[in-house]
Parts: C-alpha cells; structure tokens; sequence
C-alpha cells in the first residue's frame, strides 16, 4: 500500500478521454463531459465565470504551488473549507501543536531540571495537541472526496497513534494510582515523532522517510550479508584465539565466547575498538595482524563502501521517480484548473485576459493591477493577452518568481541633510569608503584580530579592534545609508556583535564585573567566513552548501524523528541508572557515577558520567555521541554494566539504523545535490519564464566580478532607459553604490522599465503613480535555487509536455525494473 | 607534461590524410601514401605478405590487446627486439626486480628480526636491481622512435631515480664508513616504490595516480575550506575554554592554546577523540555540547561529505576520459596493422584469408587450424572469408574469449571400471549423490558444524564431522570423477582443508602432541561462504565483489607506494625509539616500551609498545592502524612523547594523504564500479563477436537455477546436434552430471558442433581427429568481465567507430571543460 495514496491519486476527471468520476451533484459547472459542454464554453467568451469555479481553479493552482494534492470535492462550500484547512494559522496550529506535543518530553518524568510537571498536566497538554490533530483529521475528511481519506495510510497511521496514545493514557492512569510502585511505563511516547510524518504538511520529510523505507530491502541483502560475514570472522577468531588464553590490557578475557566475539567484531567495523582488539593477539604474533588487517578490508572498506553504493543507487532511482510524481502533479492540478477556466477562441481552448486577473485577484489579492499586467505579459507567449495551455503550465513557475515594487532608494542623509551629506569633503569620504581597499583594509583588520586572538594579546582587542571596528560600522551607515547598509547580512552581524561588544564593554566597565560578553566577540571571527566568500574559487563551494542547507534540514528531521524515539526508549530503559555528581568530594552513594558496579570500567574512568539518559535533552547528546561512532562501545559498556548485555541491542540497533542507513542515505544525497549544483552553468535550467523574463531584460553576466556585473547593468539599463519615453526613472543610477551587488548577490534585478519595445502597450496603460514606481522580478540565479525546483526543472525538460503519467495512485511508484540500466548507465557513460 | 607521452602519441601514420611521419629508410613496406600504392596493393591479392610486415602487424595487435602503447620503430630488427622486449620472461624479471627492490628494507637497517643484512650486501642487491631497470630503459630507447624516449616523462622519472640512488649510496659509503655516528641516512629509500609507477608495465596504478593528481586540484580548494574552518572553530573554542581553566580526566590542560585547540578540533573531526573532547566543557555546562554539535556537523558530515562528492565528481570525468583514450588506442593499433595487412578487393580494403593465417599463426601459435578458421569465421560477418576493416577492429574481442578443445569427458571409472561402476547400485549411489538434497545435507551439516564450533563442543568435531567430509569427498570423488570434481573450486578447497586435517588429526594422534591443526579446521567453515552464494538475492552482490576484487588490487598497489613510502620515512625518523619487551617481569631500561618519557601515557597504558616503526612489516601495521583512524591520535602522542609536536606534521599528512584523499578516491572507485556491475543485464555490453557467438550457437539463460538452466542446454543441444549430420559427439548429454553447471557458473560453454548451417562448410574441411574434439568458446557472462572491459566496451558505443580522437598525446586528457554538465547531469537524470 502505499503510505498516501490520496494525496497520490488525482482523479483524473479532467482527462478528456476519461468519463469523470466527480459526481454531478458536487459540480456547479459543466466541463467537457461532451461535445454540447465544449460547445456551450465556446460560446462563453466575456461570461463570467462563477464564483465557485474560479474559486476552485485557484485552489488548483496554489496546491500545484505549494506541492499539495488533496482530491477535494469541488462544491462551493468544500473550497471555502478546504481555503480554511489551509489558512496559514491553521497550518502553524499544527506545526505548533506537533512541537508543542515533542517537547511534552522536556517536563515528563525523568524531566530536564526544574522543568518537572505532575503527569496530569502533561497529559492534559497532551489531550489538547490530540484535540487539535482530530480537529486536523476532521477537517480534512469533510474536504476530501468520499472514500479518500481512509484509502491513504498516513491518516489510518494518525487515528492510530491517537488511539495508543490515548489508550496509554488511560492505562498509565490505573497504573500509576493502583500500582505505582510497578514502574509505570507511558509507552506511547517514542510513537510521538511520528506524527511529523504523517500529516500532511510534513512532505519533505516523508518523502525522505519513503525512499529509506524503499531503499531498505535492497540494503537488506547486503547488510545479511555482512553480518553473515562478522559471524564467520568472529568463528574464526573464537576458534583461533580462543585456546591461547589472552587477556585485555585491562585483565579482561580475549576471545573466549563466541557472542563476545562477534561484538568485539562489530565493534570493530564501526572502527571504534581499533587497535586494541588486536594488540593482545598481535603481541602474542605478530602474523595474528594479518587476520584483522583482512577483516577490516572486507567488512570495513569493501562492505562498508558497498552498503553505500547500493544506497547511492537506489536513492538515485527513487529521487528520480518521486521527481516524475511532483511534476506530473503539479501538471494535472493545472490542467485542472485550466479545463475550468478556459473558453473556445480562434480554434483552441484558452484563458481570456478578464478571468486570467478575476483568478489572480483570488490567488495573490496583494498584488496591483500593473502586476498582474506584467505577470500575464509574461506568461504568454504570442503577446495576444489570451493565455493558452502549454504557457499556463508554466503558471507555477511564474508564480515563484519574485515581483516587488521598488520605492524610495534615497538614503535618508539624502533627503534630510542634502547640503552638508553632499559637499565635497563627505564625497570624498563616500568614495573613499567605497572603494575596494577600504573593504580589503578591514578584511586583513579581522584576519589581524582573530591572530591576535591566538596568541592571547587580549589587549589589543579593547583598546584597537573595538574602536576600529566601530568606527567601520559608523563610516559605512554614513555613506550607504542605513537602508542599504542593513540590507547585508554581513554588516547586520557585524552591527550586533561589535554593538553588543560596545554596550557589554561599557556596562564591565562601570560594574567591574567580568561578564560573559566575550562570546559575543569571539563571534566577530566568523566575519572571516566572509572572506574566504569572497575569493572566487571557494565561493563555488561556499555557496553549494550554503544552498545545501535547507535540504540538509530534511535530514535533520528525519534524524530528529529517529533520535526521539530513541532517546525516549532511552530513558524508559537506562533514565536514573548513571548519575553525574562530578568527579571530586562526592558521598560515597554519588561515587562511581552512582552505581558501584561501574567501579574501575573505562566508562567511569574516562569520565563519561554525563553521557546519560536522565532527560531528554542529555539523551539527544548521547544519541549524537553514538552516531559520531567513536567510544560508542565503551558508552555502551557504562549501561550494560548497569544492567545487563541485552543493552547491546539497542546500541546495535540504533548504529545500524542511524549510523549504516540514514547517515549513508545523508551522504547519497549530499553527493547527488553537489553533483547537480556543480554542474549548474549555462542556464539549462532556467525555466521557461525565467528565459522569457530575461530575453524581454537584459542578460545579466551570472559570473565574473561583482564590480563589474554592476557596471554592466547600469550601462545595460541607461541604453535601454533612452528607448522606453516618458519613464520616471526614481534612481539616478550612477548614485547606486556598488556595494549594492554585494548585498544582492543571488538576485539579478530585472528593471521593468528597461524593457523596450514589449512593454510599451502596457506601460501605456498605467496610471501615474504606478509609473513612480520601480516593478522588479527577483530573478535567483541557478546556484540559489532550492534543491527540489531544480530537480523538477531536470526532469520537466525530458518528459513530454503532454504527459501527466499514470493515472490512479501516483504517490505508489511503479515497482523497481528488475534491472535499472538506463539510470544508472547514464550515470557511468 | 603528461607522464607518458610516448605511450600516448601514436603518430597517426596510416592516416590518409596525414603525411606519415615514418622515416622511409626504416620502412619495409609501402603503405598508402598516395594513389599509386593503393594501386600496387589493389593487385596484390594472392601475393604473400614480407615476414617483416606480418610481424609488425602482428605487434601492433598484441600491444592492443595488451593495451600497451609505444611508438616503436618499423624495421624488422626492432620488431624482433620489441618481441624480446615484450617476452614474457623479461616482463616477469622486471617484476621480480621491482619487487626484490622493494624487499631491501626487510634487510636493511632496522631489519625484520633475524634477517638483517650489512648494508654492502643489500647495497649489492640493489645495484643490480638498478643494472635490471637501467637495462629495460636502454632497450626500450632502442625499440622507441628517436625522440619518443626523452619525451616520456616517466622514463625521465626512472633516470631520475636511479641517479638519486646512486648517488645516495656513494654518499652513504662515505658517510657511514667516515662518519659512523653521525646517523647515516639512506634517504633514498622511500623513493623505491615509485619504480612500481613509472614503469610502463605498472599502467593500472600509474593510471589510479594519474587520474589522484588530477582530482587534487579540486580537493585542495575544499581542503582549504575545511582548515579554515577548523582552524576558525579552534580559534572560537580557544577563547571559550581559555578561561575556564579545565582539565582532561587525565589532568591535561583542556584548551589552553591555539595549536592544541587546532590539534584536538582536527582529531575530533576524524572522530578519533569524541567524546573525550567535549566531556570537560559538556560538565562545566551543558550548552557547550552544542558547540561540538555544531562543529562536527559542519566539519565532520557536511564537509567530509563534500569531500567525497567532489573526488566522485572529478573521478566519474577522468575515468571517462581515461577509457576514451584507451578505445582510441586501441583502435589506432588495429588501423595500423589493418593498413599494413589489406589488400583491395571487390572495391573496398580486406584482408584475405591467406593472410589472416599468416597472421595468426604468430599471434597465436599453439592454435590449430580449425580454431584459426573458426576464429576467422566469427570475425567475418559477411560470410566471404575476407575480413574488412570494421570487422577487423573487433579482433581484440575475439582474441580475448577464450577457446578451448575439449576431448574427453568420460571419468576414469568410465574407462577403466566400466562393469562394475555402471552396475545399478553404483547408478543408484551415483544418482543419489548428484541429488540436490545430497548437497543440501553437507550444507546443512556445515552449518551445524560452525554451530557446534561456537558453543566449544570439540569432541564432535573429531568423531562425527571429520568422517562425514571425508565421506563426502570420497562419494563426490566416485560420483563426479577426479577431473569433474576438482573443477570446482570449493571442491578443491574442501578436499585440501579436510586431507589436511585428517593427515593432521592421525599425526596428532600418533605423536600425542597439539598442533597447529585446528587452523585448518577452522578454514573450512569458509565453505558457510559457499551456501550464501547459492542463495540467489545474495549471487549478485557476491558476484559483484568477487568482480571488483582484481580491480581493488590496483588501489591496493596505490596504498602500497604510499604506505612504504611513509614507512621508511617513519623507520628513519622513529625507529627504535619505541620498543616493545612484554608488560611482565621488566628489567628497568625495557619498562615504558624502553622510554621513560612515555610513562602515564595513554599510549604506554593502552599497550600499544607492538605499535612501533622498527621495522617495515611492523610500518605497516602502525600505518593500517593510522589508516582506520581510531586512536590515531593516541599513537601519534606515543611518538610526539619520544620525539617532539613536529612528529603530528607526519601522522597529520598521513592522514590526509591516505584517508581523506585516497580512500575517498576508493570509495568513489566503489561506487562507480558497483553501479556499473549492477546495472549489467540485458547484454548491452555484449561486444560484436560475443553476440556473433551466441547467435551462432544458443542462447544459454544466464539467470534461474542452475539445474534448469542445465536442462535447457540439454535439450537446444540434443535438438542442434540432430541437424548437424555426421557431428562425433563424444559426450552423452545425459551422462554430464547436473553438478557441472555449479561448478562452471560463469562460463557458458559454447558448443561449436551445435552450429549447424553457418557451420557446415567449415565442418567439411575438418580431419576426423579435429571432429573427434570438441571446440567451445568459453564466454564469460556479464558479471564475469574485467572492469576495464566493461567500461571500455560501454564506450566505445558512443563514439563513432571511425573516430580515433585527436592525434597527438593522447595521454594528455584535454583540459577539464569549465563546466562538465554534460557528464553530470546524466547521473542524475
């Protein structure tokens, strides 16, 4: 089954070679069931269409927007729900409640300290986040078509989280008034992390969830396999070194069980026992080295490498199928939406220009007339303000691109101090802070800093660099204008950490107190970071894991999801066994981190005390210290001292599932993401309204210097500035400081009023204050671009058009080929 | 410089529409230089070929089929030379040269105990050596067109070498014999390994380097990036931790200067150290743990994974033009001996079959006449006994199947024992053993036996699992015959293992002593391998490691050149100055492996003393110890104890070199290769003569299971053989026992008597004895191929048959495109 096949199933009622399964009653308006209803559309032209039609077309197309797929009834009253059911407060309620729900752990028993709540409170916070997510549930019901909402799985799962949940609930009520001294356990609480996947919002991570969980049987083989292997090495070694009687540095028994064979081995994959479970019996000969030194090739460098080529594979194949799936939804959605809109005209179904701005007053009520002009200017192609079918599926495209009105670009020394800010000597003083040397100065003043940091000159930080480094921040608001200073990140992060320097200096000063305001200085070295930003061979880098990151951030959900039901299992199991009271004067009950038993292992001794479960927040960091993997057996020692080798379990299994898949799965997608965003250049993914947006600009070198792209531009835009009449240019461009590229390096302004020729019909029909102001697509380069529109743009160009694929169940990818050489011979040839 | 310009500039003399470069004195024959040739040849039919021709056409072939490259002379004394040079003899010699080279350091000082040597006898030894290489160089200058030699960079390389070692030797004498005790170094010695590279024989490994050299450009801008972020964190934690004055468990100062910040934040990110390093700061207050959080994502998962997506990136693009260079090569060669063998005939260039004969009968002179036609005949698509020259450029394909006569299948029972061995009740035991139930018994059995191992009952092994193996190989032996059983790998593994054990077991028991046995004993639960490979999900990854395996080797070499390099840099800088005497019963200058400085150490309390330079097989232990990283910090403070903090510059570039940047470039090796492996099915990496043969003959299924797959080939062969008339088939297809098809997996026999119309005419000119054999094409499958192979044959698809790439210096790959879009975006697509 798969885990959502409502949101994969569009009806497809749209297809004109499909009978429609909407119901009649449900539909207050007639689409091409035949002949007579094309005939009668035909016919409509400068008909209004009705409210609810339109209302749901633009339903459509902010679902193809925002990547949802809800097949909801289309009566007017289910579109007025379903545009509540995603009204953004409702949807920041779900996100709040889930959270809100998660951090229920923080005050539970074992709480973080101080934090403790009495478990009625606690359940009762519970009982309103569950009130809330069958709220959710209900809601979604009512919109969905009937039947819909329980053939997808991720609201079956939902419904029964909520019912273990309140089941628990009541169980762990008897328990813990009847028999409280029987440990009482609320169990459902790891389930908890699960509802982040499954409602519908938390898209991204389910996706990543769905190709783990289609990813793992292909693993499956392999890490069979592989434990098949450290089971026959760890016979080996048993057999071999069982009978020489060895012991441990530390007076423990070398080899003498299988079971602890083969752990010792595991642990020695993970690399984390290396070299000391080979000391004793290389001491004894040195030959015995052989065995280990071929073991870790084989488990360690082949199997390891293996485990994730095949994930690499797979994760490969399976992006690429759930790429398809989003375009061919977002396809179907606008089809959709277009069968609604569209009207007969000259031989071919089209959208006249009254219903394109009636549905765009609904989709972006925000925006201005002149807008809406220009948005429909660009999307259509032959200039005839009819929008036909192949440019209105380009609508999304359109619609992510940025359009904002430029005001005011005076400073305000501009307008309110003219005669002083503009005299000759404060010209001067301009210039010289925009010139280049003035940036590279206080570059070589930071690198000089964070050396003198170094070697401990702490002196020269409050009487040199703090002054200096405020008299930068003083000089550049004077001569860029706070408006266009601030609009850098770099100089708002240098404002807050030499003025919270500056103000923390001064209230030491006057307090004689030595506070904590040195993080806030250390914090300046990270302006180094802008540095090495701005050298050309590692901005390449810089910037791919600068727009890495938000993807990245998918992953950290999916971690996030594993480490809470852990970390929950965690401290049901070993919260209260280990105890950190510090390392001196301690009561002897507080000796040993409170268990006796731990007396002389390499757990206490290394001080690893605080590597507990006692709360939520102290598991995580535990959790995180055994997914860097080193000394996870000697933390995993600690609790099986505390309590017994069953413990082991746990910490194997939390390895393999986060360590040996989701970790490798992170590494086939950063691999795969670098790759795509390396081999970004040359504009093959611009989209098609993005090349239109360009052609009808100028072309904007994406490369090169910054300096001299802006003085591209401003060229470029004075030519074109003469061709457009009567244009009220509000900037002076030669009073644009260069800095400005700085600031917006992932955005190429495109003038409006550049565009000659095209424009001129429209800009006709402008009121005058429309004309004051300055219309501006913000046009990402490739390298901003999130991951997912980049992904969609590949595979659009290499789909057909025409193609929305397979009708029913789309989120149900088809089954893997039983070989999948076109993908992955693409990928060598 | 490419290294090797020689081995990549063919001269492009039989180009037509180049001007051969060939001097005319050295050439024996004419090629067509103009009109006039072509005439003479267009004559020539019939007209035998000068030997000096044949010969270097026949050169020219095997260099392809070897994938060798030189641009010898063309008069038929250096052809005759390029044979000797080329023989197999000498080809050996220099391997045992290089190797004898390298093995000096087992002598020299520090020696492997027991096998030191004085320095004039290895000096001796290595002086000959040198007269080995400096006799290959002087012969290959002499084979080599004049130029070509000096314009080789790695024969520059070789001379380079031996210049340097000679004149360390004459430094060393004076310097040991005059001045004895100022440490005589010979620091030449490292430089030993890199003889393996730049020998043109070593052309696997030269190529790894080749394409590590190149990939290292682009992973030193990331590398950069990744010190300076930890050189950034380390200055942040240095400011944080300064002042609160911590301390390390063990009493050492926790952050108390630059450096050692920058030492432990660089050991944390090959997480050597974690947690040890966070656990002060993480009890002085919990919220430091977000610091290290924070650090080991960046540096350690974000960064390392970069790492590896950049050296994949780099090695996807340079492996591609590696194998491009190769298919041009190889092509080059065969037009080369193409134009020297053609003659004009009905209209186009052929080589007669006349000729073909001649030719052969040097390229491989143990082949019959029968197996020349035959051959002949799979090259000849057209029937006509002529080859043309798109036929011609898959010789090396055809050359490279293997084909084999087989004459008797009959088991020696069959012939001497007839009457009793194939009496009913020896049919019966002899049914019954080729049963599958009788190997799934023994392998059930094995499984008990490794069972049995592991819980220590010993006394079974001896009195019921010794005799039942025994029994097995003798049943098998008897059912299957010697020649059959010992076909099988596992066969001959078993009866080796079980033999020795036995003639172990009853030598035991006559002396009453404990050998060393039980080693062999423990081997045989190897044959657990054996039931996991039957098992289909897991054939295919097995088939696949066992394919990469050869591959692996080369890497293998490349860690080698690296690791003794290394080694004797350690030996000399770190020899002797850890010892290891045993922890017990210590006289007073071995106690602290014989130094007292490493006294409370870490190193010296783990027992790492074995962990020492002092000789090279110990090298190499310590630095596949360093390889796996974990406590790879600890081992380098043994030796920063005994020496001083520059020791760290060492294991730090060690690192580096070794983990970062070469086991990378495996993993990416890996990678590639398994998607390559992975992806083979369907026969799209048949070459032209694999497929000629399949249709020739049958098409054997290559999956299901092998018993079936045995049936089928019955019955196509039983079919065939009735349409061929007067075909001797010596074997009876119902004697060859099922077990056959286990034992040769990967190759499928290719009956050539089942051929029946293509090969009637041929069939007509064979003598009886030639009927009486059986001639098969032993065609490996898919997965059964050389990695090379593969992804030259993948490549050379693409690309246009007659393309031969560009003229000169083919072994300078042109420069990487500014962006390598192309190659990228097809991975992901």
């Amino acid at each position: 089954m798969a885990d959502s096949t409502q949101e994969g199933a569009s009806n497809g009622a749209v297809n004109n070679n499909k009978v429609p399964d909407i119901k009649p009653k449900t539909v207050s308006f007639n689409k091409n069931k035949d002949e007579a209803t094309i005939e009668f559309h035909m016919k409509e032209e400068g008909v209004k269409l009705a409210g609810a039609d339109l209302a749901l077309a633009a339903a459509f197309i902010q679902d193809a927007v925002n990547g949802r797929n809800m097949d909801i009834k289309t009566d007017q009253k289910t579109i007025s729900l379903y545009e509540i059911y995603n009204h953004w407060l409702l949807q920041i309620g779900l996100f709040i409640f889930i959270w809100l729900n998660l951090a229920l752990a923080l005050f539970e028993k074992p709480a973080v300290d101080g934090l403790e709540m009495p478990y009625w409170a606690t359940m009762i916070l519970e009982l309103v986040c569950l009130a809330f997510f069958v709220f959710r549930l209900v809601h979604s019901k009512m919109v969905l078509q009937d039947g819909k909402f329980f053939k997808d799985s991720k609201n079956i799962v939902v419904i029964v989280l909520i019912g273990l949940t309140l089941l628990d609930m009541v169980v762990y009520l008897f328990w813990v008034n009847f028999a409280p001294n029987a440990n009482p356990v609320r169990w459902s609480r790891p389930l908890r992390a699960f509802y982040i996947i499954n409602f519908a919002e938390g898209r991204q991570i389910r996706r990543a969830f769905r190709n783990i969980r289609r990813t793992l049987p292909d693993i499956m083989n392999v890490l069979i396999l592989f434990i098949f292997s450290v089971a026959l090495f760890a016979l080996l070694a048993f057999k071999m070194f069982d009978k020489k009687h060895l012991v441990y540095p530390d007076g423990k028994p070398y080899f003498r069980d299988y079971w602890e064979s083969f752990w010792d081995l595991y642990v020695l994959v993970t690399t984390a026992n290396n070299p000391d479970v080979m000391m004793p019996a290389y001491e004894n000969s040195s030959w015995f080295a052989l065995f280990f030194v071929i073991y870790t090739i084989i488990c360690l460098y082949i199997f390891m490498s293996i485990v994730l080529a095949v994930i690499y594979n797979n994760y490969k194949r399976h992006l690429k199928g759930e790429v398809k799936l989003s375009v061919f939804l977002k396809r179907r959605l606008l089809r959709r939406a277009f069968d609604i809109l569209k009207i007969w005209k000259n031989g071919q179904f089209v959208i006249p220009k009254d219903r394109w701005d009636d549905l765009m007053r609904i989709i972006c009520p925000n925006r201005s007339q002149a807008q809406l002009d220009l948005l429909l200017m660009v999307l259509d192609t032959n200039g005839d303000t009819d929008i036909e079918k192949r440019d209105f599926l380009n609508l999304v495209d359109l619609l992510n691109v940025e359009l904002t009105e430029v005001r005011d670009r005076m400073t305000l020394m501009e307008t309110h101090c003219a005669p002083c800010y503009m005299s000759t000597p404060s010209e001067f003083i301009k210039k010289a802070i925009h010139h280049r040397f003035f940036m590279y100065f206080f570059d070589f003043m930071i690198l000089v800093n964070a050396i003198c940091m170094g070697f401990k000159w702490d002196v020269l930080e409050l009487y040199f660099f703090l002054p200096l480094f405020t008299l930068e921040i003083v000089l550049k608001l004077y001569a860029y204008g706070p408006k266009q200073f601030f609009s850098d990140f770099w100089n708002i992060f240098d404002f807050i950490v030499v003025g919270a320097a500056l103000i923390g200096t001064i209230i030491e000063a006057i307090q004689k107190e030595d506070k904590e305001i040195d993080y806030v200085l250390i914090l300046r070295v990270l302006r180094l970071i802008r540095i090495m930003g701005a050298i050309e061979r590692f901005k390449v880098i810089i910037t791919t894991i600068m727009n890495i990151g938000p993807s990245i951030i998918t992953y950290g959900g999916v971690i996030f999801v594993l480490y809470y039901f852990y970390a929950i299992i965690g401290m049901e199991s070993f919260g209260g066994r280990i105890r950190f009271y510090g390392y001196n004067n301690l009561k002897p009950e507080q000796q040993f981190c409170g268990d006796a038993k731990l007396n002389g292992t390499e757990f206490f001794n290394k001080h690893y005390c605080k590597n507990n479960f006692n709360d939520i927040l102290k598991s995580f960091v535990l959790l995180f210290e055994l997914m860097v993997v080193n000394q996870w057996h000697i933390l995993t020692s600690g609790f099986v001292a505390v309590t017994n080798k069953a413990a082991r379990l746990y910490f194997i299994s939390f390895h393999l599932a986060c360590v040996i898949i989701v970790l490798n799965i992170f590494t086939a997608f950063v691999l795969e993401v670098f790759i795509l965003e390396f081999s970004l250049s040359g504009g093959k993914f611009d989209s098609a309204i993005e090349e239109k947006i360009t052609e009808m600009g100028m072309q904007i070198d994406s490369g090169g210097p910054k300096v001299k792209t802006s003085k591209h531009k401003k060229q470029d835009k004075e030519e074109l500035v003469a061709d457009v009449q009567d244009v009220a240019v509000t900037e002076d461009p030669t009073k644009e400081p260069p800095k400005i590229d700085l600031t917006s390096q992932d955005l190429s302004h495109f003038d409006l009023n550049a565009n000659a020729e095209n424009l001129t019909t429209w800009f006709n029909n402008l009121t005058q204050e429309e004309k004051d102001k300055d219309l501006k697509f913000h046009l990402k380069k490739k390298s901003g671009k999130n991951i997912e529109l980049l992904l969609q743009r590949m595979f659009e160009g290499e789909i057909d058009p025409d193609d929305e694929g397979e009708d029913e169940n789309l989120e149900q990818l088809p089954p893997p080929p039983s070989n999948f050489k076109s993908l992955t011979l693409d990928s060598v040839a």
